[in-house]
């Protein structure tokens, strides 16, 4: 059967597949979606199927206002933030959300992590931060949709943009990663768990750890984004 | 050759090969039984063999009072603790016992594992418990016998429902799980000890790192355990 | 060509080969002996050989005054050492020898590994010894000959009986182990390495973790070695 | 097309594609250079392809003043570095740079890591170095180049003879190796790696571990490079 979202689905079966592949999940614990900015809708997971069960059909088709588009099967639990995220931050194309071990054990130290390092700058030039975690009233109400709000409140406090710090930690919960398309979202949270098994293990062996200076933090940064880049081909 | 216990034994052969699959267990470290209501009998392992030689019809059937009532190998060691959770929770379907290293390090540590973040609150709302190391009077008895005696006191000492909190840790020794079926039970040894290997880090990142908020514990469990539930498909 | 040694010399390949197997070596950090005490000669692997490299008939044969019997390459480094072993410890017929990362963490750090749980008491009763570090004296002299001597000294010292306590650490090197054949000493490699993750992690989570309590060491050794044993067919 | 660099390009190649192999590298993060000194040029890898998708005829040859001399690609980012020290140094015939987990965390808490065993001085008999991160005004100048001052001048400072110590970790960056040959460089990266992991794991079970003692230095180092060497075929 064919289908105009054909694909948009193939794109985020394969993102969603890379998860499993980097080892970033187990069982169900992760999500990825990719949106079509041109039709106004997102592709995503399916939710509580193993990622060895999952086909490319059944990617469910969703709208910003969750609207259930395309698709049999009921959506990522997650659904509502994927969409919130989607309608509040124009420019970015897909979102990857892990319980990756690593990521979750600074999420649930409520820590943002620090930039020790050029890994880290090489990515961006902000600590990952850290949202606290949502406020009981938050809670017991739209509680997924009510994560968007936690995720961009988050940003706006910090002064953060979300074109720049492509990654957020909740507290309590996990990692939420984007980027211009699915397979950058799945990227960043695959940078993020490594960067944040790097600064585990650096406050491990230097509690004083300081961190980058920043010209370095600038220098690694243009390397990679500024005018005058010249990493890659 | 037929047997009424031919899906009990397969059942169980394959919960117990997805232990090694799963990276739970080294050599013999570790056995899974699934029961057949109907028949007040369950399946087990035998004893000492490696997952790689182990085969369906080495399985052994055995009753909630410990006799044989069909295979030529001895049954796991740990049988007499199967048999004793069997017959005293009669809602679970299946046993899995492991020696997967976070779960045995909080076992050693004699530590409850303390719920930190919504990856635990998905799957029970207490901390994961860990009963004390064994009287010596029980010790010098009928050890697993008394090992089921020790884990059902833990339980009741501390008001807990073994149809909510399907998993335990033995101080000095390791974890038992259980479910609604061996492959659930095996399910809940993975969670388990991702939960442990969270937990660790989570600690070592920061002491004082906080307890999950009343309101989120609620929240996480309902989303999937709840009579609104709407995790899964 | 036919070498009346070439079952030995395939069993010392085939241990060899599972060091590799089960993660306990990278490159050629690691080597494994195996005896046939009627003809007072052991295999080895020769000196330097990566283990993708490593064929049957590469193995050395060495008696226990370290002459070669047969083989042309030239044997392990550490060949004076198994040698050693051999000859005063009459009742074994394996060793291994290897830089696994906890085990080396340990004799590193200079620390008897304590037994903290049943997964160590099922294989021995005592903490796992950590050999000093050789006088200068020794060092300057018959280095790896020397090497068993301080292994002898450290079971002397402690009252250890190396038929119970079939492994040791030396301290700033690493570990080494031993049993019935090779096949032993390389499955009490992995359990050291195990071991010795379990505790280092247990001390992370609970400085202050006791020691296991005598009853249980005794009930989870008898359980397999006793007088009684019931674990395995 | 038949090149006189042919067989650089392909072991240049083959060393780029045993870091991934080896586990020392995701994605983009490393790359390995191999030199022909009859020719005063060398291989390397050329920018931001990803390991799956690297090919022979990618490798892009450069000479020690970063003028590209056959290629159609960019080179790696750290060129220059690789550059500087073939310039410096000329007695080393590769050089991998690495963002391996352990080597990082080092680099990141700007700690040497102190020479703690054998494994270590199999290698080398100094502790590892690590450079302090580069000063403001070489950062804002030519920066790859400039990285390779920094080895230089750390080098010169401590004394070390780069034929001897052939690695080094750069703070709040990560590490550089090098040997006689690139496959020898990217050897030297997993051992550095290794080291690195064993000296973190020592100074968690005991902060107060004591160095190894000159005398095991000095034997271990000699019996695989001294005059009468005795590792090895």
């Amino acid at each position: 059967m064919n289908s105009s979202y054909q694909s948009l689905k193939e794109e985020c079966y394969e993102a969603n597949m890379q998860l499993d592949a980097l080892g970033l999940v187990i069982y169900t614990f992760g999500n990825v979606s990719a949106v079509d900015r041109s039709k106004g809708a997102f592709a995503i997971k399916p939710s509580g199927v193993p990622y060895e069960d999952l086909r490319p059909e059944d990617i469910v088709i969703v709208d910003y206002d969750n609207h259930i588009i395309e698709g049999t099967m009921r959506p990522s639990s997650d659904t509502k933030t994927h969409a919130f995220l989607y309608k509040n931050w124009e420019g970015i194309g897909g979102i990857a959300h892990t319980h990756a071990t690593y990521s979750v054990a600074w999420a649930q130290a409520q820590r943002d992590i620090p930039i020790f390092g050029t890994t880290h700058a090489d990515h961006l030039t902000a600590d990952i931060p850290c949202a606290p975690p949502m406020r009981d009233a938050l809670i017991e109400g739209n509680y997924e949709h009510n994560t968007g709000i936690q995720i961009l409140e988050c940003f706006e406090e910090k002064g953060l943009d979300p074109m720049e710090v492509e990654m957020v930690l909740l507290g309590n919960h996990g990692p939420f990663s984007w980027g211009k398309n699915a397979a950058k979202a799945v990227y960043n949270s695959k940078v993020l768990e490594e960067v944040a098994r790097m600064a585990y293990l650096t406050l491990q062996i230097n509690p004083n750890a300081p961190r980058l200076k920043d010209a370095l933090i600038k220098k690694h940064f243009e390397r990679k984004h500024g005018a005058n880049a010249y990493y890659g081909q």
